[in-house]
């Protein structure tokens, strides 16, 4: 392709509301231009990138019998009304009325029409599994766009969607996906990590996000320096510590702590550590009271402690509550003596051999406290937030932290959608049956951004070359030189012969315009036709290394072939 | 791919609303399903074929060296209110409000987008002339969606724009984009022609359409039998008779015509034949009242007519408007002594010998009246739509009459939307000039159901090569008998191992369900493994032809690639 009229308009400065590298080098680079808030066109190069991420994904989706299909972007409201999410969604979903007044929807994701779709379609236990997929624009109302193409409003996914007979059909569908995502997210040059998810109201059981680590992201994620385990922050779990082998604790004390409102406040009164005095949290777990005990240096996960309690929605009692259960102000409660309402201890505090606690009179607090001796926790809980440096939960490394940007997600829906969609096949003994269901998405755009927020320096982007627009940026350096002019054009004509994706700068540009270009470009290959031109003599450079070398025009075909190889 | 876990859901029954052949095939066929009116899912048969497509366009216009991109659905309604088509598009462009009560319009064409990005992206002629173009979902609220992917309302479209800084180079371009659309459809397998057609509102000048001829269509097409010529009815000429040699002419006669409103009425009355009674038609062209004339027997292309007078608008007078002008009601209206308007007389009256025509005395017609004695007409236009068996315009052989599917469209727009969007490049001087434009259209999702219009028969779909979901049907004819079935799964593995699509039918069913379902998705080539499966000897069968010829499991696949070359 000949830059001089290729769509690639590179700019000098960004839009200063242009946070994140990827989303200033898409438009420096010439790929993308923002038509309103989330909403972008993807030009040409762009498109071309896009166009090799989909190759890929198509190719292993396909490797693993998934098959294509194309749903539509217009969705009947009442399939949404069906299953709750015409509600659920809330601003999130886009919705319109046609010329006769009806309710639509724009397609979000498609959980509701392909069952829609397969509950007319396949009637018998002897067409499953099923496993479909399509890559298709996506349109979500983001309360707060941002990051470019990391967070849109229009956007390009690849979404899949399963349908089984049994849990053991689906979980073997679900680890193929999960094996194909990963050998996709390789394939493509991302550092990533699959990392258990939060279901949250997907209603589904087992799910794994797919988190490119990177510099900017929404999500923290925790793993392993160790081991392949790595979680979502707010599923992220540590190793329990073990028991102390004796448990020998002084005499319980009564301390007064005025004015102690924090854990903070009563550890400088009573002059210990706060690591060592108990965070008593009272909150209310689907209704009933309890008390939730946690280190004074831990925090409390909400979503961790719903999943360990099998609750589904927790919140803190109020000031009046907790004196009304306990007798006393928030910042003086205890265990010691509590009987009225459960006792759900973090698992560290499993390891203390000494504690102090509030002692359920306002103002005071007790200090020598033995756990199993002054008072007795109703089970020990996996409930706080893990740091960085807690042991690995299957005991292998310490947990590290990095930002990650969720590029995808494989789900086990289970019968969510298929029971409020009324979506049944006949099994082996002519019984109808609700399918189980799996979903699984790529963010086919944000993985573009992914790639450059991993892949790039100070010049501009630096291209994995299995998704690279091109291969190789031919440069003309002065294309009124005739010699450099007839070289490069050989060498264009050689290229293209042998089926290599070149990008000819053919451009009336000086020499230092094309090379800051190319850098911010950031093709694999840069061929430079200069100086040298008299002796059939090139200069290529590497975009990664910066390895530089001068090769011939007989040379450069096979040179190219193997680099990319 | 195996059939027993494909979703291809045939139907026996179709849709009571499903008239299209296309239409009830494609249900049939297991390749679409309807989620609302015009709104339709296509299913893997249906995206197989459809990606074909979209290589076979890929393929032809990166050939001609246009740019690939994805400009984006969600349209900011203040584009389309600077173009003016927020208002002109009606009840046919979809609207809807985001979470901040903005406007936005679903892109149900993308002239405004993608001027908006140019006008940012490409300031100097340098960068011209550029062609991009994308493959995407359309929508347009359709009063009527009908005839499946003929007429629905979310539809698959590649559109292409292109901008130019001399007429010269947009109509190189416009030509190009001609040839390779030829080439595309041909290659689709379309019995097309491209047609001369209406620009309308479009505001642009030379515009064709490819009409796929069919048997049920929206459009009727009329086209030379000696020529290439072909035009939409509503634009179609025919060639204009010679003036007679001798115009000698009998003497102008009053006679009574009581009652006779109409020419037939007319004709009966004088007892002449309708085709010599002049129809004449008062109208008001751009406001101005006229009196157009017509042979008897033909009818007013207003379309035409007001090309043909260079005028914008063109209505009926009421009945009192012809009283006030001519005196006379409208049945009973002439040229004759006629000098108050101008008369424009089509140009099949030229060729008139004798000729009856009104008064303008209400009651009374002349006969004997000579053109060119007892009247003058202003001017002699093409005013008429034409009929099967005139003479072509360009001299060569005579029209005929058929349906067409319009399935692409090529448009010289010129400077509307740049001038109302205000697009502008810098020349070789310097100097700020608006963008000259072109746009260029391809309705993927009807393709596929013109293809299906051209190539079925009474059993089902008859796929050409280029374009099958698969190229091959592998029947296992009965999947109890272990020897059929190890040869089948023998061919299945040769097949796919030779890169040859095949669609392997192991489902437990009837070998005559099998052959009904093969024969109703229509792969080009089917190969049954039946009794003879113990010589290693399979039937072949040539859907189109219905040539069958049995085959060694050893020479199938030397077989199959020749057949598909």
């Amino acid at each position: 392709m000949r830059q001089s009229t290729y769509l690639v308009p590179t700019m000098r400065d960004v839009p200063a509301d242009a946070e994140a590298i990827s989303h200033q080098l898409m438009l420096r680079a010439g790929m993308m231009r923002q038509l309103a808030s989330g909403v972008y066109a993807y030009l040409p190069l762009a498109k071309k990138a896009m166009t090799k991420i989909e190759a890929i994904i198509r190719e292993e989706l396909d490797g693993i019998g998934a098959q294509e299909l194309t749903l539509p972007a217009l969705h009947p409201a009442e399939l949404w009304q069906e299953s709750g999410r015409w509600e659920d969604m809330g601003d999130e979903l886009i919705r319109l009325k046609d010329r006769h007044n009806r309710d639509f929807a724009l397609g979000a994701t498609h959980e509701e029409v392909i069952t829609t779709i397969i509950k007319d379609g396949i009637t018998s236990y002897k067409k499953l599994p099923l496993n479909v997929y399509q890559i298709q624009t996506k349109f979500r109302d983001e309360r707060r766009p941002r990051f470019g193409l990391l967070r849109g409003r229009e956007f390009i996914m690849k979404d899949a969607y399963s349908f089984h007979d049994s849990e053991e059909s689906l979980h073997e569908t679900y680890w193929a996906m999960h094996e194909a995502y990963s050998r996709i997210f390789s394939r493509v040059g991302l550092t990533f990590r699959p990392v258990i998810a939060d279901s949250g109201t997907m209603g589904g059981k087992d799910t794994h996000e797919f988190m490119a680590l990177a510099s900017v992201g929404e999500d923290t994620i925790a793993y392993s320096d160790g081991s392949d385990y790595a979680a979502n922050l707010e599923m992220a779990s540590s190793l329990a510590p073990e028991p102390p082998q004796s448990q020998e604790y002084g005499l319980l004390e009564k301390k007064a702590t005025p004015d102690a409102k924090t854990v903070n406040d009563a550890a400088a009164a009573l002059g210990v550590d706060p690591d060592h005095i108990l965070k008593a949290l009272v909150v209310f777990v689907d209704g009933e009271g309890s008390l939730l005990l946690l280190r004074g240096n831990d925090e409390l996960n909400e979503v961790k402690a719903l999943h360990e309690l099998g609750a589904k929605e927790m919140r803190m009692a109020t000031e009046e509550e907790v004196v009304d259960l306990f007798g006393a102000t928030p910042g003086s409660i205890g265990p010691v003596n509590v009987n009225n309402v459960p006792i759900y201890a973090d698992h560290r505090i499993h390891g203390m051999e000494t504690i102090a606690c509030g002692a359920n009179e306002t103002g005071y607090h007790y200090v020598h406290v033995g756990p199993g001796k002054d008072y007795q926790a109703t089970a020990y809980k996996d409930l706080r937030t893990v740091k960085e440096g807690d042991p690995s939960p299957d005991g292998q490394g310490t947990l590290q932290f990095a930002e990650g940007i969720e590029v995808g997600q494989v789900f086990k829906l289970g019968r969510k959608y298929s029971e409020s969609l009324q979506a049944k096949y006949l099994d082996q003994n002519g019984k109808a049956q609700t399918f189980l269901m799996g979903c699984y998405g790529i963010g086919i755009s944000r993985t573009i951004a992914a790639v450059i927020e991993q892949h790039h320096d100070e010049n501009g982007i630096v291209w994995p070359v299995s998704i690279a627009p091109f291969l190789v940026h031919l440069l003309a350096l002065n294309v009124k030189n005739e010699e450099q002019q007839a070289l490069a054009e050989a060498i264009y004509t050689d290229l293209k012969q042998a089926g290599i994706d070149v990008l000819f700068d053919d451009r009336g540009e000086r020499a230092g315009v094309k090379f800051k270009d190319a850098d911010l470009i950031g093709l694999p290959v840069r061929i430079a036709v200069g100086k040298r031109a008299g002796e059939g003599i090139v200069e290529v450079k590497v975009r990664k290394t910066g390895e530089q070398l001068e090769l011939s025009k007989e040379d450069l075909v096979q040179w190219v072939k193997e680099f990319a190889n």
